[in-house]
């Protein structure tokens, strides 16, 4: 079967920011380990470990599997590797010499393995990548944010097939089964990825009535009931009743890449109050897109929301429950769903052009329910470009 | 809605298990962070860290959701934490004194969250408490094996609509759609763990024909070729055709313990090479199991799989083509399905009473397809006990 591989272009775009932002940093080198990083600077996702000089030729070593890593990676030397031990010798032989300041991605690599890698590398500083590649990630290629938007191409198609499945009396899950089944007949790998330690990233975040008026342990405005304890957010057993608000945040992913949306449907007529709460979200989101564009402080847009939400008398129930509302209205997207920027109090740092976000104003009556839009976002030059294209009113089905 | 919460004499056991492994480890308590032992050891997974002390009273200190926490756990004290610089005061505070050995699980703590627990806990020497916890773990209770049996019995589902939905021309990723609707009908999480870095698990090892000689990253005897580059494992858009192996490895999920399963199917009559292979299999978990019982080293099934696999003929093909065998039959499943105990070469520590395994005999024909037998076992008093009921004749459909 055909592959859609990534242009070695691409690749060498990725590699000439990491290594400029490497060379910034003070750091020498970097040595990229998580399976997501080593994709975007690689294209291939086997395991491995991509050595990346500032001066110099990228190593690719290679763990498993190496036909399929040659085949798949941009990068020009890939060779294979047997053990981590054997990382500085491979350098050394194909790169010189050690780098005296490299570093990992110290927010994702297991503290045994940088303990393995400190031995390893003795008298080497090892410090922190991470804040320099999300950043690097951060900014979107043409390539990249397409493929986004064939992500939201799914969305829609899910979103299309609700008001022809939805039927009272059926889980929450079992919606969930039906509308992943959907997405992926059209191609969404059905695994979202998320970066930070602890959470876990899945497309079925349907509530209905009062689960999507529970929180849990996500920075989420609702959790959802879960299945169980073991898994206490998303998609539950409660059935389905008429006149309760639906809420179906259903991310889909193609090619690796994600986009984030939320639409809300009701069996029946929705009372007038989530409908009022919803329609604000719309103005919420209105507003705050109208100011989207480069160089706009994020932290300027959550403002934005908030003083919308207040102006239209939800401070109460925006972003969660008092007490318990999440920090942020938005939040990058891409390979991963926890990515740069953070549309968040606190994060000053300007929008860029190429930059990719989902935004999310939602509102939550606790014990009764939630209502809330999502939309993932591109900024470009002229302001906020939406890559999901599903129609936002609410479905009374 | 009712939620099914672990019996405070379930979650009792399991502390007074981790109190005497620390003890006989020189350590003085244990602060658990992931979420997936954070579960076992207090009966819940919202965003919480547990400390443990070999003598005095646990601490779930819990970031987010309270009262959620405070629902589902089995320990008493549960006390609110703003940040993790808190730990140590609360400890001081609650327990009495700052322990001078604690242990945390090093194979999943993020390096810089281990760096900054270092410096909050300066003085103290962290050491890695996963070997214990995973020793802790691989011994499964009656409540445990009755949910990987509650798994086991959503697989007997799925694999009964097997032949009701297979159709010749619809694409591996489209059958994983529907199968996995089933699954999430029935109570099925559809988010399965594993522990390993970069490593992710997922229900839809769905490969036919040439696609299950495709090896990928995966430490499997086939990867498949998956969606893309960016999720390369797994079901792919590849079409399903007559007369090839289809080999479905699903594993099912309920309340967060899963049961890992293969079977075969095909569309019309299956080759006879593969047909002979696929009894082989068969005949080879047979022998095997009819050794397992407590006290016999784990490496000697994994050798009684091999001794079989020659004797029948089928060194070439067994757990992996030449240069890419898999150094395991069988491994250890639960929470998390890369548990101990594992079925490999040097792996000389006996099987103990209430281990749960998944053994999975499979051969590899490269560019022409897979076959394989997997279930999965409880080690009791008298032997293995299958926990997973789907019938295991190769369904010719």
């Amino acid at each position: 079967m055909e592959q859609d591989y990534i242009s070695k272009e691409e690749i060498e775009g990725r590699l000439k920011r990491l290594r400029g932002e490497l060379n910034k940093g003070g750091w020498e080198a970097a040595i990229v380990v998580q399976n997501v990083d080593l994709f975007y600077f690689s294209g291939t996702m086997q395991n491995a470990v991509l050595f990346v000089p500032v001066e110099g030729e990228e190593i690719l070593m290679v763990r498993k599997y190496m036909e399929r890593a040659q085949r798949e990676s941009a990068v020009d030397r890939v060779i294979p590797l047997n053990s981590w031990k054997e990382i500085p010798l491979l350098i050394e032989e194909f790169h010189g010499s050690i780098p005296e300041r490299i570093g990992i991605e110290l927010d994702v690599l297991p503290a045994k393995a940088y303990l393995r890698l400190q031995e390893i590398f003795s008298g080497v500083e090892i410090g922190d990548s991470s804040p320099l590649i999300m950043g690097i990630r951060a900014i979107k290629s043409p390539y990249e944010v397409d493929l986004i938007k064939r992500a939201g191409e799914i969305g829609k198609i899910v979103y299309a097939e609700v008001p022809k499945v939805l039927k009272e009396g059926m889980t929450e899950i079992e919606l969930a089964g039906i509308l992943g089944e959907v997405a992926m007949r059209h191609g969404h790998q059905n695994y979202l990825r998320m970066r930070a330690f602890n959470y876990e990233a899945f497309s079925w975040h349907i509530l209905s009535g009062y689960t999507g008026g529970v929180l849990s342990y996500i920075d989420a405005p609702m959790g959802g009931v879960g299945l169980s304890p073991a898994f206490p957010v998303g998609a539950s057993l409660k059935p389905i009743r008429a006149h309760e608000p639906i809420l179906i945040d259903f991310g889909t992913c193609y090619r690796g890449y994600q986009s984030d949306e939320t639409r809300m449907f009701c069996l029946g007529k929705l009372p007038k109050r989530f409908k009022d709460a919803y329609l604000a979200t719309r103005q919420i989101e209105k507003e705050v897109v109208a100011l989207t564009r480069p160089g706009i402080p994020c932290h300027e847009l959550f403002q934005k929301g908030w003083e919308v939400a207040k102006r239209l008398g939800y401070e109460e129930c925006f972003m969660g429950p008092p007490d318990h509302k999440t920090r942020f209205i938005g939040h990058g997207i891409g390979l991963e769903i926890d990515e740069y920027p953070f549309i968040a109090q606190g994060h000053g740092y300007p929008l860029e052009e190429g930059m990719t976000f989902a935004l999310e104003p939602k509102m939550v009556f606790p014990a009764e329910g939630a209502v809330g839009i999502e939309n993932t976002y591109f900024v470009g030059e002229e302001g906020a470009e939406r890559l999901t294209p599903a129609p936002t009113e609410l479905m009374e089905v």
